[in-house]
This record gives structure tokens, sequence and C-alpha cells, in this order.
């Protein structure tokens, strides 16, 4: 198998959030010769939308997704316009930053203010989903920001995003039409023995839009923040990669990763870090 | 929806195996009136084979499945030769207890006698799996012991089970022939969008083979040891049952808790508080 290109490494700016703020985060991209960035809302919110959007061109970084739109299924109509009008104004986010992208992650069960869990049902969460996206698409379609779900890991399901699979994010790609599209995370999907399957039908339609890395740790020791560094565990990264890069894909592979241990570690060694295993371990 | 019915509650003995011995929890049992018992074989070879299976008949106890066979892939062939051995005594014992099934977890990827992963290939671990219940099957059929795959949650993926999916399982059931079902777990199949056509494909072909149930807690703090007491979780238990009984499903429901906190519990609560929960939250 081939190295992966070093000029498509991108870094989610979540990967090293606990360290640096996004301007510092940029200008560590830049340092670093990392030529892709994925950043969060609160860190855009907090640095400026203008500012970042300056501050990202000037350094020639490739917004390769701006995370996140979704959260769609709440209790009430309130609830589910709330989320409706916050998506709105992440499109238009994701437009002045020039993402690629605007990653979706759905939300689960639909929640009461305080967090609780609202109800169980979820086949009418995912119907909220369905709904959500579909009209978020009448609103990103003709502004020329493609949506990019990405199906979040089973343990996900009650609290993150209750599409879980590649086969339920191209069902709906399928049924709500041109301009959706799929993030594919290694984290989320390796385990899904019909992922080769699934990856083949994405791209076949063209709608594999990003693809995220990072490594599945054992033991893996806290369900959300214990996501490991390329190579420090158990995916076969190349293997995944040859089949986006079968199936048509030629965009940048994301580093994210939520480590309450790679938190601890000195930013600059954590790009570092992600350059080297970019090269050796994906 | 109709209430479960009481005399079909079985215990796990996973669930109060941090208080009682096996000898105390047959005793648990008949005191609480529950009628099925699931136990494992530690616990078992802890109490004597044959002590067992006479103390759990004089109780009236039904044992609802023989906990557990399966860990198939290994590194090579005396590995995997050793888990066939295994797998074959545990046959042996499941007959003797005069168990319904032998629940197979079937095993992550290959590792090393020190626990360490020992390959990243996911697919040729399935393959091993598949090749490790044919060879299983042909000693437990003629015996007359059921196999009963449990598709476990994809988070135990790499360390415990490379079936992860109903799909997965029935397809395997397929494959392999007769001999050989499925036991659902709520825990690990809950979040699956393809969970009731699934169980409408075992259950057309008679694969239904036992029913466990607990419940996903919000948050889950660990992710062995933090399942729910039914009710305390955002499982739709009673819509689950319904599709179990809607397929033909006629057998006991087992409730299996891994737990550090119910294992902290008096064991005559807990096993009060599942005969309750069992009444009014599946």
């Amino acid at each position: 198998m081939s190295e992966p290109d070093a000029a498509l490494l991108s870094l989610n700016t979540a990967t090293v959030r606990a360290q640096w703020t996004l301007p510092e985060i940029i200008g560590g991209c830049a340092r670093h010769g990392i030529r892709g960035i994925s950043p969060w809302r609160d860190q855009v919110a907090a640095a400026g939308l203008k500012e970042t959007a300056t501050r990202i061109r000037d350094a020639g970084l490739t917004v390769t997704g701006y995370c996140r739109g979704g959260m769609f299924p709440a209790p009430d109509r309130n609830g589910r316009r709330a989320a409706a009008d916050d998506n709105e104004r992440a499109v238009d986010e994701a437009l002045t930053v020039g993402a690629r992208c605007l990653v979706l992650v759905v939300g689960g069960l639909p929640k009461e203010r305080d967090g609780r869990i609202a109800s169980k049902d979820l086949q009418g969460a995912r119907e909220m989903v369905r709904d959500g996206i579909g009209e978020l698409l009448e609103y990103a379609r003709p502004a020329g920001m493609p949506l990019a779900i990405e199906p979040l890991h089973p343990m996900y399901a009650a609290e993150r995003a209750c599409v879980n699979t590649m086969a339920h994010a191209n069902d709906l790609c399928d049924e709500l039409g041109a301009g959706l599209g799929i993030a594919v995370d290694a984290y989320h999907v390796w385990w899904d023995p019909r992922l080769k399957h699934e990856i083949e039908r994405a791209g076949a339609r063209e709608r594999l839009l990003a693809y995220h890395i990072c490594d599945w740790l054992v033991p893996t020791t806290d369900l959300l923040n214990d996501r490991g560094m390329m190579g420090d565990g158990v995916i076969d990264l190349p293997l995944l990669r040859s089949w986006m890069e079968a199936n048509g894909y030629r965009g940048f592979h994301e580093v994210e990763i939520f480590s309450n241990r790679w938190w601890q570690r000195d930013p600059d060694d954590v790009l570092a870090t992600c350059k080297a295993r970019h090269r050796e371990c994906t």
C-alpha cells in the first residue's frame, strides 16, 4: 500500500483544544506544515468568525470541515425550531470560513433542557433527524454548502448521534438527495462488517465528503475522551484509507483525537506526532 | 402492551457474582421465586459441575443458557486448537447442567498469551470465528446442544466479540446451518436500526434462543461494568420484548447486569429489584 500524501493531513482542532486557542492552533498548523484544518464552532466564536476566516486564509489552510451542525431531536417543536435556526447559522459560518462541508453530529434521543433523556423512542429520534436534515438541506443546498452526516459509534446512540452506521447514513442520502454526504470517521465505523460495502456504495454516489482518523485503544478507559493516536490502537488504518481511495476519495485525512491523555501533552509534540504517525501508520 | 410473565424471569449469575457463590445464587433464586438461571463456567467449576447440576435440578430451575463458549480467534493453530478443545468441554458441561443453549461470546482480534492484540485483521478474526463455530457445531449438533451466538456491542469488537450485529449473526446461521441460533441481549443490540428486521429474520428460522435484559445508562461511565438495572436507562425494553414475542420467542427473560454499582448492593435487594423491574419496566 502506498504511503499517504503528507499534504493531505488535516487537523481537527479538538485535538489540541485543551492547550491552544484557535489562533494558536492555526499558527501551529502553519509552523508544522499541516495544510488542512477543521475548526469547532465554540472556538470560532471565541476567536471571532471573520477574524478566523481571514487568519485561516492568510495561513493558506484548507478548511476540511466545519464542526458542527446537527443535534436535531428535541422533545417539542420549539426545541426542534431552535436547533434548525442554530443549524442555519452553522451553515452561514461554514460558508464564511470556506469549509468543504458542514459536519453533522445528528443528535441522540431527545433531551430536556436539563440534559435528561426525554424519550426512549429511538425510531422517533431518527425520524426527527431525517426531517431536520431534510429541512436544513433546503437552506444549505442553494447556498452551496455540502452537509456531511458523521455516523457515530453505537455507544453514542443515546446521547450524541442516533445515526450509527454507514448504511443508515447512505439510506438518508438516498432519501434526501443532493447536497448530502458522509464524513467517515475511522473510530466510529471501523468495527462494521458492512464498512467496505457501504464505502463503495457512498463512493459510487460521490458522497465521501471527509475522512477522520485516530485509533481505538485496547483497553479504552473512557467512552468519550480516550481516543488513540494513529498507530497506538487496533484499527487497520491503511486498509480503511485504501477503501476510501479505491472509491474515489481524494480529500484530506483529518486527525480528530478526543483524549484526556493527549490534551495533557505539549501541543507542538502532539502536532509533530500527528505528522509522523500519519506518515507511518495510516 | 401486556405485562411480562413473571414466571419467565431468569437470573444470569454474573448479576450477583461479586456477593454470592453459585450455591448461594441458586438458593437466592429459589427464595425469590426466580425460576430460570444462567450460570458461568468459572462459578460452576468452583462449585463442582455435578453438584451444581443436582442443586439446580433440586431447586427446579430452568437453565436458560450456559455462559459461555467462544473466544475462537488466536494467533496460531495451537491457540485455536486449545479454544476448540475448551469449547467442547463447555458443550459437555452445558449438557450436564441441562442448559437450553451454550452462549457463544465469539472473541475479538487474536491475542497473544499476555493479552496484547496480535493482529489488526478484523476480517481474519471473523473468518476464525466462522470456522470455529462450524467445527464446534459438528460436536454440539449430534450432542443436542444448541449454540447461541451473542452479538456483542460494537465497543467490544476488539477485545470480546467481533460479531457485533444481529445481521452478522444471522448471516453466520445461514452459512453454518442447523444447531445454531442467537442470544439477543438488549444492551448489545438496542441501538441497531436493523434490529426489528433482523429479529424477524431470526424468528422466521427459529433462531431466537435466548433474550437477555438490562439497561443502557446515560451517562455510561465504564465500557464493561456500568450496565443498568431495567428501567434506569434508555432502552425501550417493552418494545424489544414485543418484537421478540411477535416473532415466536416464548423463552425466558434473563437479567444480566455487569455493574460495579449493583455488585456493591445486598444481593437479596438486587434480586428483589430484578423481579420488580422485570414486571414494571420490561
